[in-house]
């Protein structure tokens, strides 16, 4: 790739040079297309070269905001020019695989929307290409730069919550933004990669439940994860909801949080409360103590966490590091959607991972 | 009953009268015991003759509020007193059948705190005694009575809401407040009663998950309910939570509800908000057809809800008619809570009903 | 007064005994006087021996619910009654001056309502009568005994906030309670002890605008007070709101604090936020510095103010000892609403005290 | 005017057309200067052709997001260029005067940053230079273009809260955005702007107070205006607040409103609350009778108001016909500000207008 060779030639290089910038191609300008574009463009180590859809409103739309931009309904011309370095695929979870594949043959880095793709053995197949051709492959698992993510990997990491007990996570709204999956494998991949990020441990089993109600998806479901050491994971998702909540609340022996995302100033607040047990020998009763005190909102960082992504992704690029949200991390998301989706077809039957 | 032959022997007494109070024994004065206490002597249609509770705290605190009340340490008295007509079982759950079956033995209508029993045969039994010695029996089903519940129930009634699709609330809050029972019984009888009477059907099976992390008892619970006509119910209940919440979402064809039971004075919002489905003939995409409209909060009767059934428990006495939380009441809630505690030993097997 | 000097004559008496108990006798079983009769009587230090309310209605009320105690419809009887020791004035303030004159003339201590008095003269009078019977006068600032008062004292005690900029506070919601009083008398007390209580210094000005829409007295005003040291105060008080606000924001140099008292759990807020502003020799522009940091909101005791007001009361009157809210501290914000209410009338001018 | 007048010459003409555009310089690139080049570049009937900015990262920003528009650092070139139609001035207010003249005095029509002036006399002048050009002048009062103002705008036109009582709004939050105005300057120009449209009435006499704490301006300010009929507004604005409020009430004899902006779905909610006092002859006492139902919350408009600004800006231009934000508004508001100031200096005194 030309944007890192140029780099190990020139290590010394303490500016940022125009020959370091990686520069994209990017497919599907539809919801979160424009929001890639615009970072992509705003970034000084990233150039967008091409954007392709297949829409003419979407090219139009382009046109009058990127006139400096190559457009283009296809994605052949886009995954097969020398010019480009990565390509950004931010099309529908159907696509994914297909057009990830062709990127990864003509030896461009992929940044691929999430879920990864729609089975474990898409998934296993690009995370081999991508490493027998030592390219990058992104998940784009935005939440993951969040401030507020960020700040509760910060907690954890320096044990404030104590043993964790519970992450219990509400993702509901109004939308039926895609009718060729369920809810899950469209809201649930959110909550999967951060609990991922966050829980760093492998669920062992899954149990999911839900409904169908309009389109022959299921439109409101709810997804139990056990994970190891008692820890229990839930998550609600629903396109039929009036109100749109995106609160997750962690139980640790410790302390408890509750981050609400929708917030615009105190995402987290971290409580100091808990309960702990005793049992006295010989006594029948047990003895319940609570501890309630203080309760704190930490200071979040305020970035746009898609410009954060991006400007790691190149920056994993040009150092050849391996990422938080690599093909694995995709990888694992996928597996737990396939199990979820076993699970709610046989009514929340327990499907091991 | 004295009360209720007076009444009949005196059909015409258009007002109330010393001769039809009801005269109220009760057992336990613990949490809930004082509400009940202090309702029935606000009441002009009841009386309370005696109180009982174990604990010499609790009769300090009945001898300073109510000099004028007997009290006493254990329950035979009451039970056995002829002057009392109707007695208040306000006690843990594993005393109810006892306390309860010697009431009504005696001759005594009895209000029997939820769940009305530890399991289904007690259940039975209790209504078929009832039955027999054509005594009544109410559980206290407390929410029914609440100026939230009678809204929904009438918005309901009027098919505000069209056909529903699901009905999902969220109860959670840090308390161990019993260590005989876990969260599923603490918790969810409320919403299993509510449900009972606002959803009018029967689920068909249950599917509950859940983690036990401190004294042996399950303290984070989800529950599923699959009802006919694809309704689907969840109830999320858990006693570790920093933060208390009361949230009810219910979804239905023609619009949708949120009760927030914590707000004060907009418990219940009805947005204008749907989402309808159309195939067109040999098209491959389905129309997704969103209606977002107005929010509408109605005014909610501000009463005490014990207050109100109280009063309905006298009058239904009074007048001998069926109550909606009846016996019956209680054994559908006591039958959904063995089920669901059955599923969660199987972690999420599918029980039905 | 016999309480007092039992305690005297019994120094060495560690456990309360029956001879300390302080008898009250309350005036008013309006809005307020049930909640000051339910406190007195659940008290171990107090007794409420008798009550009295003009209104047939109120007088039932009390009937049922405290049979033992003597009601009557006057007042006279119950402030000569020698069994009294003290005299709780529940009434509407154009009646407080001449029942608390009667009470200290009797020789009882009083708790007035307020505010204090109708004007600074009959403050004035009732002090000096009290000083020279040897009698406490405590007037119900009963927000000075809640939690959230306690604590926002404590950590200006602490100087946790630094030099006030400013003192905010909105007091609106639906309700004409009186119409012999405006706005200003009728909300305002409550701020201004609260502010008397919190800033310690007496403000130097006061301006206040307002309006009268419906019944001849001004129905929403706002007041601001000029203090010392560039002190700003503003109240905000309305009647004619649709929505119940009780909101004061405080701002210091070092941090600023909401209260929000409408909050259950999270009253107060303090933030870690601030600006500094620096010059730079010879430089046009100033250098403004804002600090943002983490927000926290401490945990606030949960009582019942009135509860412990009382207490204090009589623990005032037993051993001797000055109250914070005293006749002074009456007086002084009767002083301000004076003051407030004849800059009302000049449509804002600024009236020194 | 080219625009105007290549539109008369094709009538008939049903599509936009390139001829119609609307070509623009922008003045100032800094805080709200990329909304407007932003929303002009997006629009189908503008066009921005140049933006000049002193600070060379603003214009190190521009030429990364614009490479095709023209950068310059004064703006000369840009007011004398034949190209240019109009010019919007997004610069600090003692600016506004001569940048306005000069693209007057050239022939360009003019878009100001509110507030439009310094002063009443700078506020006169260019309205009539603009009037003796036959150029239009849109004061930027951003807020009239919102779904929520138009939404009350509409409720007022239909006089659902019938006669109105009071304004009441707060505005209030951290931020010293600029050291040469005072914080009513800055703030309250966005409520009086809003009044104006709303109450169109012109208030009688102004009183302010407020305080200087940082940096030799008020940053702390109260302004109540009297307008006829009774009506009272007040506005609290403050630049020392830890929270960002933006809160506004309006009580009107039929209904009441509370319009919170910071909501993002509930905007605006109508209660059906109300109060009305009767005098029945020869009593003393009046009869108060407290209306309270539901609330309503009307859906509204999400729209970015100022696109909605610059295409009705365009389309007063193109149809020259007079805006709601014109010169004469934008001159009531400087009026407005004027007389506030005048009190503020006063500490509170009355100032007609």
């Amino acid at each position: 790739m030309v944007t890192h060779l140029a780099k190990q030639e020139n290590p010394s290089a303490g500016q940022k040079q125009h020959s370091h910038v990686v520069k994209f191609g990017v497919i599907g300008y539809g919801y979160w297309g424009p929001n890639v574009v615009r970072n992509l463009n705003q970034l000084e180590e990233t150039d967008v070269l091409a954007v392709c859809d297949k829409s003419p409103a979407a090219r139009r739309r382009l046109q009058k905001a990127y006139p400096h931009v190559k457009i283009s309904s296809n994605a052949t011309d886009l995954i097969c020019s020398p010019e480009i370095d990565a390509v950004a695929v931010v099309t529908p979870v159907w696509t994914h695989y297909e057009l990830a594949k062709a990127a990864l043959e003509n030896g461009k880095h992929i940044f691929v929307e999430k879920p990864f793709t729609s089975n474990l053995a898409q998934a296993e197949e690009l995370i081999e290409l991508a490493a027998k051709k030592n390219l990058k492959v992104m998940v784009d698992h935005t939440f993951l730069f969040t401030g507020a993510v960020r700040k509760i990997r910060q907690l954890l990491d320096e044990d404030a919550l104590g043993s964790l007990y519970y992450y219990d996570s509400m993702r509901v709204n109004l939308g039926l933004f895609q009718h060729d999956v369920n809810v899950i494998w469209d809201l649930a991949p959110h909550d999967l990669s951060i609990m991922d990020y966050l829980i760093r441990e492998t669920p062992e089993a899954i149990v999911a439940t839900g409904q169908t109600h309009l389109n022959g998806c299921e439109d409101v479901a709810f997804i139990t994860l056990y994970f190891p050491d008692k820890i229990i994971a839930h998550l609600n998702v629903n396109w039929l909801s009036p109100v749109k909540v995106r609160t997750t609340l962690i139980g640790g022996e410790k302390k408890m949080l509750v981050w609400n995302d929708l917030e615009v100033d105190e995402k987290i607040k971290v409580y100091d409360k808990g309960v702990s047990v005793t049992t006295r020998e010989g006594l029948y009763n047990l003895l319940v103590n609570y501890r309630s005190g203080d309760m704190w909102a930490p200071q979040i960082e305020q970035v746009e966490a898609l410009h954060q992504e991006l400007a790691y992704f190149v920056d994993c690029i040009t150092r050849d590091t391996t990422m938080i949200n690599d093909g694995h991390a995709g990888l694992r998301v996928v597996k737990m959607l396939e199990a979820a989706s076993e699970s709610l077809r046989q009514r929340g039957a327990l499907v091991y991972l």
